[in-house]
Formats: C-alpha cells, sequence, structure tokens
C-alpha cells in the first residue's frame, strides 16, 4: 500500500523494522501500531520544529509535576479521552466474552482496598463538609430471577464538598472519611447517608492546565458517586452516577458520563439526618458456572 | 466517512469538538489530528487498561528523569523516529520555498553559541581523550561558479572519545572542549585538528533504555561530526558527518544517517600531530537577493 504523502516512503517502515527479533509479539503490535500513527500524525499536520519541541517539553512537564498523590500523565490522557475510549474497549471484551480483566488499575486512583465494613442506616460522612446530605438506597437484585440478593456489598467512595478524596486532603478529613462497604440485608436493601457529590475542577497548574487553556476548555468534572457493587455467583459491577441536574453533565472534561448513569436526587422529608433522597437499584448478572470469582472490575473509576 | 471500527463512532469527533472557539486555528489543526491518531492508535490495537495504565507511567517517567541537562522527552521521541520525520519535513519546506525556519531548537541540545574563533590550523582538543587526532580540511565552494567563498564560516562540535560533550562532562572536559569557528581563507580553504569520533550509547537508564530493551533495539548513535557553514549571502548548511566504516551507520538508534553525510577518514603520513586526515567540501547555495540574513538554520542537529 503506497504512503499518500510527499515524504520518504521507506522511513516509518525502517523505525518499525529496527524493532528485534526477542521482543514479544504483543509488544511488537502496539510499538509498531503507535510509531505508525504518531509518524502519520506528523505527517499530516507537517508537524514543525518549533511545535515537536514544545511537545518535548510538554511531555517532559508532564512527568516532572507528577508524584506519588498526583498522576499528571493519567490526567492528560483522560483531558485526551484515552481513559474513557479504553474503557470502552474493555467493556466491549468483557460483553463479548464474558471475561473479566485482572488489573486493579481501572479501579482508578482513589479507590481504596480499605473502606470498613458499615452497618445499614449508617453514614460514611465522619468528616467536617459544606455540602448536603442524601439517604441513598436501593435493591441489588439479580437480573434474570429479578429475586433480591441478600449478602451483596456496595462499595462506595466520593470526594468531600472541597472536591477532595480522603487521603488528598488528611487536614480536613479523617482516613476512610466518604468510604465505606455495606452488605444487602435479607431483602437485597441497602440504605446509608453519604453526601451530594459536588462538581469540581481538575487541577489546573500543570500541563493538563495548560492544555485546557490552549483548547479553550473548562477543567470541570461533573459531581459523582463511585460504585462497586460485588456479590458471590455474579458479575461486580464499577461504576459512577452523576446527579441528573449537574452544568458539567454533556461537558465532562474526561468523557466519561453516560446517559443511564444519570440518576435524580429528591428532597427528602420527616428524616432529621438528611434533605436528600437518592434511590439507585442494581441488578447484577449470575456469573457462568465455570467462571472463578476473579477481582471485580467493570468500567474505569475516575479522581 | 464512518469510522471502520466496532466501537462508538461518535467519541473522538466529541473530544475533538470539545475544542473551545478560542483556540488558534493550527493549535486545533494540531491537536484534533493528534487526538484523532491517538485514538484510532488506540482502537486498532484495542489498547487493554493495563497497557494504558503502563503508558501513562512511561509518561511521568520521561519528565521524572529529566532536568536542565537531560532531556529524555526528546531522546525518546528520536527513538521513535520523530526529531528526524520532523527534519525531514522542515528540509522539505525549505527546498520548497526557499524559507528558512527562524527557531535555534533546530540546532540540537549540544550545540552552543559561544563557541569561539580559532585559527586555521589550531586545535579543537583542549582536554585529554583517548581518541585518534584528525586533520579536518577543505574547500567552501559557490554551488553556482565552484570559486571559494573566503570568510565563509565553519563551526564545528563534537563529543570526546567518551561519548560526551564539554558540558556534560565538567570534570574532564574545559569549556569549549572540542568546540571551535574557523574562518576560510582567501582560497575558501579552512583546516583543524579534531578527532576521529566515537560511537556511543545514548544513556539507557531511563524510559529510553526500558524501550530499547522491550523492542530488543541497541542504544548506540554511529560517531558523528556537527557542523555549522555560513557565509554572507549564501544560505547556511547545518549538519553532521558520519565515518564510513562506523559499524552503527545503517542502524542508528535515532534514524539520522543519510548516505551523503558518510565521510572517509585516510591515513595522514609526516604529520606528528594527526594520523589521520578527513577532506570535506563544503557547497553553498547564494542566497535569494530579497532574503535577509536570517539565523542560520538547517538539519535537526543531535547529541
Amino acid at each position: 500500500m503506497a504512503p499518500e504523502h510527499r515524504f520518504d516512503p521507506n522511513f516509518t517502515q525502517n523505525v518499525i523494522n529496527a524493532i528485534g527479533p526477542k521482543t514479544e509479539p504483543r509488544t511488537r503490535e502496539v510499538m509498531s501500531a503507535l510509531i505508525r500513527h504518531l509518524h502519520d500524525f506528523t505527517r499530516e499536520v507537517e508537524l514543525t520544529v518549533d511545535e515537536w519541541m514544545m511537545g518535548v517539553k510538554f511531555v517532559n512537564a508532564i512527568g516532572q509535576i507528577s508524584d506519588s498523590k498526583r498522576n499528571e500523565g493519567q490526567r492528560m490522557s483522560d483531558v485526551l479521552g484515552l481513559e474513557s475510549l479504553v474503557d470502552e474497549i474493555a467493556h466491549k471484551h468483557i460483553s463479548e466474552s464474558g471475561e473479566e480483566p485482572t488489573s486493579s488499575s481501572i479501579l482508578g486512583p482513589f479507590w481504596s482496598p480499605n473502606a470498613p465494613f458499615r452497618e445499614n442506616g449508617d453514614t460514611i460522612i465522619q468528616s467536617p463538609h459544606q455540602g448536603e446530605v442524601a439517604l441513598m438506597h436501593g435493591v441489588i437484585r439479580d437480573l434474570d430471577t429479578k429475586k433480591p440478593i441478600p449478602g451483596a456489598v456496595l462499595d462506595i467512595w466520593q470526594a468531600s464538598s472541597n472536591g477532595k478524596y480522603d487521603f488528598q486532603d488528611p487536614e480536613n478529613q479523617v482516613d476512610n472519611n466518604l468510604r465505606g462497604k455495606f452488605r444487602a440485608n435479607e431483602k437485597g436493601e441497602y440504605y446509608f447517608y453519604c453526601l451530594r457529590p459536588t462538581a469540581y475542577s481538575l487541577p489546573t497548574d500543570g500541563p493538563a492546565g495548560t492544555l485546557f487553556k490552549i483548547l479553550d476548555r473548562h477543567p470541570m468534572r461533573p459531581a459523582h458517586i463511585h460504585l462497586m457493587i460485588t456479590a458471590e455467583g455474579y458479575k461486580p459491577v464499577t461504576t459512577q452516577i452523576y446527579p441528573k441536574d449537574d452544568p458539567y453533565l454533556s461537558t465532562d472534561t474526561v468523557f466519561a458520563v453516560k446517559d443511564d448513569l444519570v440518576v435524580d436526587f429528591k428532597p427528602r422529608e420527616g428524616d432529621p439526618k438528611a434533605k436528600l433522597d437518592l434511590e439507585y437499584n442494581v441488578v447484577l448478572a449470575p456469573r457462568e458456572p465455570q467462571q472463578k470469582n476473579a477481582p471485580p472490575m467493570q468500567g474505569v473509576s475516575r479522581l
């Protein structure tokens, strides 16, 4: 296939051919495609030397601002839509094959394996905040039989009203603030108090902020709650839900909102602990009999 | 045009459409193409979550090892062939338009604006080394008339026999070791002593080293000498030259060698100062009359 450009027709293949014989087949496949697409991009826009050098400086700046609590590389890829795209691809694989990924990276940087079990009716709010309290409740059922699943576990995590998760914000939040696991009762019900989530800006003091500026984009994520629901014998679900009146729903800066994830917080009457009510019911699909209970994994969780 | 894949056909366009109205047209063009090619790459190989996360960590590591004396971002782009490709595109623009780029980044990280003028017959070797000394000489002529160009300036810079440039190696090399500018005499001749250059490895203790390993590639650049030749009224030339017997000529790890840049070091008789002789003649093209004397710029110089 002849290349459709006016530059050296052999150059890209030469770079790909430099990959040695001991390279793993999948590494060869991925890196060959990456080289080809990066070269095609460079030729298509006829990237100038100054633009290339700006890109080099930009890439260096991403790592330079990253540390154990800040992953600017992930943020940049989110802002370019890559995490959502990888998530879509993973979902496609799951739905086609019945397989589950084995990595926990898909849970995102703010899930914690240490969230405590709490009792239904408890609150996950352990530190002061400026938000509104909601009773979140629902029933976890079997997709096929519609019967409740007693003992199913719902794991919730959310940022506080200042837009930060507990371990980003040790001066204001105790460990496991706004985290908890709840076990469905014999009717498949769960219920607890949490915050109506708050929209927040991604940090704009790094390369992602520069990108927002030059692309004339806002840095906001719509408010959201993270959920992971598991039960013995069922496929796990990891997701996040968004209040339906959030102004950033259609312009989420990391492109993660899907229509079926939008929920409705309603006024709650007669409860001194909460002014809002959120009903969220879950259906879990039975696992194939031959599948073993792999780590729960579905969807990419986000900051 | 319908996308040729089984994923959301609108996703990539949605990410591109998020670019706001105040974005510069060229920024929009470049970033739209970058997003499209990155998404196409991701879908084509059906990048997994683990692979995406490896890529994120890799990008972060590039900046984390970079500092004022180390540009791992540039190195990575060299190893993927991007600097050579940008160089080819810039040359094409120059040859088609007669224009010259105005940036100095194209000179690469090791050119110095402070290299001293030296006299013909001097040596640029100012510090101890393990290399072989050569007399480099030649005539600088007009491309059209073939007449010599008295006063033309040849600026040379090269790494020492340990593969390092002066400011990378302050414990072994004085400032401006292996650098100098020489003015052609009335016959257009220049001549000076320098080192036969030495092949060397790019640093392998960072992400580029990881890439060499997983791609089963060697990290070597062939030996080379950097040159920039300028004269009033002529188009400047920046280039690098390679000894013809270098074992890495055909596998330069940054893909920079071109056939017409290969030179022949010959034995030199009766000169106690040098055992090798290198003749390198230069032709300069007259500048168009209307062009002003812009900064010298041609070709991408490399470490």
